[in-house]
């Protein structure tokens, strides 16, 4: 193994090691956001004549072609508390004299580490939004064809009156649409305030706007340093995602017990497989999903405490503890979705099977209720919001 | 004290004792939501012609006049591990034979517990907007008053560039006028389905929607037994509402330290007291609202896991989680509302001694940037939000 | 319903709801601990001749009698924030004048409430040790009894080789012993610092001591007003003790499942209802178990933040923040150990049924390994603890 | 940057980065943790007579020897969800075929996962108890200097009665005296069981404590694949050890108030900078703590939660949820704990402005009571424990 100080691969999260949203979501990535905030800063305040356009072309250059060393800015992150300070030192050094002044001009560090943290929200999120579009297709599938598949009805453990499969897909299908629609509408706004959030050296209060339309992201009333509404509501959409994914893949563990048997996750070479016994066929895909379901609530739960004790104009601690769980809510959301999207779309479903079991407790084989009707009624749902 | 086992009244959470929050979530309060949600159903049916209107209005008047024991169905509770069952057996006891199977026909204990929290959520959201309101127009006020009022700025617990009052304020604002936004639009849906969630046994899909509109309350395009969404993001809703005042809560007890002494909280006979020194002034209200603050974010965290795990058609406990912690919560942001709308309509605010402060660091003595047009910025957004 | 404002009587919380552990941690015992506490110590400073013999009994006598209501109490807490300011004053209303000046002589209110806390949590703590024991000595029969019946192992929700019910039983054994000795070995001692900590006008350091002998509490070092390890090791103690409860009950959920059969809960008249299906029998008690151990992690977080940002020598909402969750986690200890007293003294236990489901993955009835030696070193730790 | 897939370097988490702890808790470090189990479990079972010695002996210098790609294992992990199937897959590829069979003979992944997490805590624990002696060694220097230093004391925010500089200090001992017990205490047992916990195909009971023996990790009376106490306490101590950290950062953030001024963290160059004021001179170290301290009870919470959870004989995500919690916990306290050392051996006090600060509420300028006492009471206890 490497001499270097070993990185962490995703080794401990199987859910989202290797699948897209880890690589929009890395160290690299968020060094990359802040060199982004920093060019969109400078051509911000030349658009409005506060920085010469050369000067703010050059640094828009110097961002892109700059190749910082992740680790060192990790390690020397500890001399301020924050990477953003000896980036701009790098950026700094790097930079010629003559527009060394013109970088980060008015600006603090929050302000380009929350931007940075937005713009790797926002580009997560397109990855989410993609996957749970695969997830609502393969649900809104299921539900149709298994609009009149009756199967027993679980309650409490136990059974009760039969429903359909259709029934329960539509129901995991408006779950995950109403978490889409809670993450499609978290606000991503750009962040920027100076030193106190006064805007003293930056420029007018309209430079907030002319920064977060150079990045594409929402405007910000007023800087929100220690207004954390954008992270808390970020945090409890992931949630949202995860647990709705979550919900799904608990049902698909206790409808692949083998005395259940009636629905199989989808086979794929080297899946599944147990280190044990070789002949096992484990949930594996739900099992990672549940893995993420399992830790994004807490997570939230240290986003709205972080909220809800952001001293003065910049915290002293809080702000810091936001940055590692909300990247982790952004991968376990994104390799949630990502698993659920192949879970979803190969989902083996066995209606003999469901039948049978259905048949073991003959007294409650009642009617069906509303079931065809309700599966209506929820893809009318999905395609209003597609 | 009483010979019966002793019920809780707030004695160990004196940021809601005796608030108008808690009147309306009281043990009381659910037993009632549970009685007209019974009364509602009966009513639904009637106007679809699946329960006869006389026995609908017998059973109306019923659920308005019985008084239940409320010690009592706790304990029976346990019975069946939730208090619907208890208080229907008590509502069919008291009922004409007649009609005592018009009664909760076709529903499912959880259809009725779950709109009766709906009910006490709204009621309970009601008096919180309120408040908010009041919070809302003392700090447009503070903001509006002190919009040129000098003061430090302190980033990272120290004086950074100088700020202005009005600008503190009116960051205050606008985090309290996004929680009142994210809890106002929290739906509150009825919830019915029946044994699993088919209605069978109930009723065509429509009387999902007319059950809803005799309650007031939004219609669900799918029973939501286990698609907890409601829920979460009641949760979420409520914990940025304690998450914005507590950030209030927050800077007030450090503005109001002795060495700092920039605000004081409103003074009342009787309030800020000491046990141990008479002559001690704490800032209570601020104090009672942070113990709020700290409680919602795990709270919900509670309702996002119960989410993940909502298994099959009922959850075998994580439903039953849920019911405390979602109390609390309402309980919470709304003792923290009250409380904050006296907080801010009657904070003192001492502009010389924030000058005092600043010019000891002297050197800071900078300009405020653009903080008037912040403040400019955050009363348009309020005002477009009235 | 009476006029009164409604107190909480368990309504929403059946796992505990009339349990032995509610009686002992409501609104009242508080208030008689607190009374307890105030008596003590006078009785403490009388026997270091800080105040006279007779006042101190007479203190005593006028803790023991006086009824206060609990209500407004709880309503007045608002003026200082804390139940004791106002119980102080109804103390010193109703005591003789000559004897006024000597109650809660020097000491704080955080002196007298953390005290109260730690009397109700180790009167708590002997009902949920003496059901505990209930529990060790039904799993220990359980283990025992089944050391050699073979059942399908299950691991990732999947039929795994054999292993043996008396081995699981044996799991759960030592669970529940581990979670008992963290519980029993959980200190709660005695707080007395006076104002601010430092035992000004209280007496000499010994004090300390000599209060928690009089209270049969654990002696401090030093006052812990804002060192909290003795609320967050209870509060990590009960939560081990829900958790160990909580994995039974999940394994009796899914062993209980229609499809598995393997176990039976202990059937009661009235017990495992349903509203809507009268022939269905749900695991009621392990859904109030589970119900418990899904709420104790997150309050046990709280107690945690709480603890962490304790500022200077009282906190300002922090220490408010506790009480609840604290008082909660008892509860919900309480109310899972008396409900799996029940359910592991009853629980049915079905070998044919456990044959029958292993012999479905026939290929797997491989050996059963050391299973009949891990039970018996499972037997033996419990021996060992006794 | 670099063309692979980036990994994580604690650019999000100042207060690790770099940090001894980081080391041993790395990627490499846990798959390291894993290749040690495999080759402990080889010599145990030759140790036993069940694999050849030479065999045994083969299979450690492979795992020695062998560098797994840790990006690839990381992404191969989602086959079978957990990074051992890959790895074992590659140890097996790279083993002469006559040993290929004794190496992982009847373990379980979950055996060898678990075993090397525990080897990974243990290793860290290490560092963090050795900087935590550092801490208490510090604070013991200054609770002793400043024994009769006196300063405000100050609860719910006021200045209270006065107290000693050494008094607040003895109170920090304390805390951290305490989580050191805890930390020190918390076992870290190896984990083996075989395919379902019985050591079917793995060996007799006694081979637990064999294995665990040549790992020199505590033994385990059975297998814990779904009894997780040991990951539970561990989770517990380390929040305490967080908590106890972060107490003292907090009261050192308000101390360093610029209004306060009693104390400032050393000066270091490069140290407290901030981007946008160079002459601010910031509490980075505490705000770092701070930072752990935020995140740690949330986390643990999860890990409580999935304990409860653990259903039959492995659980269906609730185990893989764990892992990067744990980790992150570790990380946590170590990051923490080596900041606190550096910031309380070079903690810079000025008891002029103490004095100073005390004299401006001269009311309340009463006794020290019995602080030197205290503080004498606090130093023993930490003698004794040394």
């Amino acid at each position: 193994m490497s001499e270097r100080p070993s990185p962490d691969a995703g080794l401990l999260s199987p859910v989202r090691a290797g699948t897209a949203v880890e690589a929009v979501t890395s160290d690299e990535a968020f060094l990359r956001g802040m060199l982004d905030a920093e060019a969109a800063l400078a051509r911000a305040q030349a658009g409005l004549g506060l920085v010469p356009a050369p000067a703010a072309e050059a640094i828009g250059r110097l961002c892109e072609k700059i190749e910082p060393d992740v680790v060192e800015v990790a390690r020397r992150a500890r001399g301020a508390g924050n990477p953003l300070v000896p980036l701009l030192a790098d950026l700094r050094a790097a930079a010629d004299p003559s527009i060394s002044r013109y970088i980060h001009r008015g600006a603090t560090s929050q302000d380009i580490v929350d931007t940075a943290a937005m713009l790797v929200a926002a580009r997560a999120r397109e990855i989410v939004l993609r996957d749970l579009d695969r997830v609502l297709g393969a649900l809104a599938g299921l539900a149709a064809a298994h609009r009149d598949t009756p199967m027993a009805g679980r309650t409490l453990g136990q059974h009760a009156v039969p429903i359909t499969f259709g029934l329960k897909a539509a129901g995991w299908l408006l779950g995950v649409l109403e978490a889409r629609t809670a993450l499609r509408e978290a606000r991503t706004p750009a962040q920027l305030g100076g030193a106190a959030g006064t805007l003293e050296g930056l420029g007018p209060a309209g430079l907030i706007d002319a920064f977060a339309a150079e990045l594409g992201l929402a405007p910000a009333v007023l800087p929100w340093h220690t207004r954390r509404t954008p992270v808390t509501a970020l945090g409890a959409a992931l949630a949202a995602v995860t647990g709705a994914l979550g919900k799904i893949a608990q049902d698909v563990v206790l409808l692949a017990q083998n005395e259940v048997g009636e629905v199989a996750e989808p086979s794929a070479p080297g899946r599944g497989g147990s280190s044990a016994m070789a002949h096992k066929r484990n949930p594996v895909l739900s099992i990672m999903i549940r893995s993420a379901a399992a830790q994004a609530p807490a997570l939230t739960a240290i986003l709205h405490s972080c909220a809800a004790t952001a001293e003065h104009e910049r915290p002293a601690g809080g702000w810091h503890a936001e940055w590692q769980p909300l990247r982790e809510c952004l991968r376990l959301a994104g390799g949630a979705a990502e698993t659920a999207a192949e879970l979803c779309e190969g989902l083996e479903v066995f209606p003999a099977r469901m039948r049978e079991n259905l048949e073991t407790t003959g007294e409650l084989s009642g009617g069906l209720g509303a079931s065809a009707d309700l599966v209506e009624r929820a893809l009318e749902a999905y395609r209003r919001d597609r």
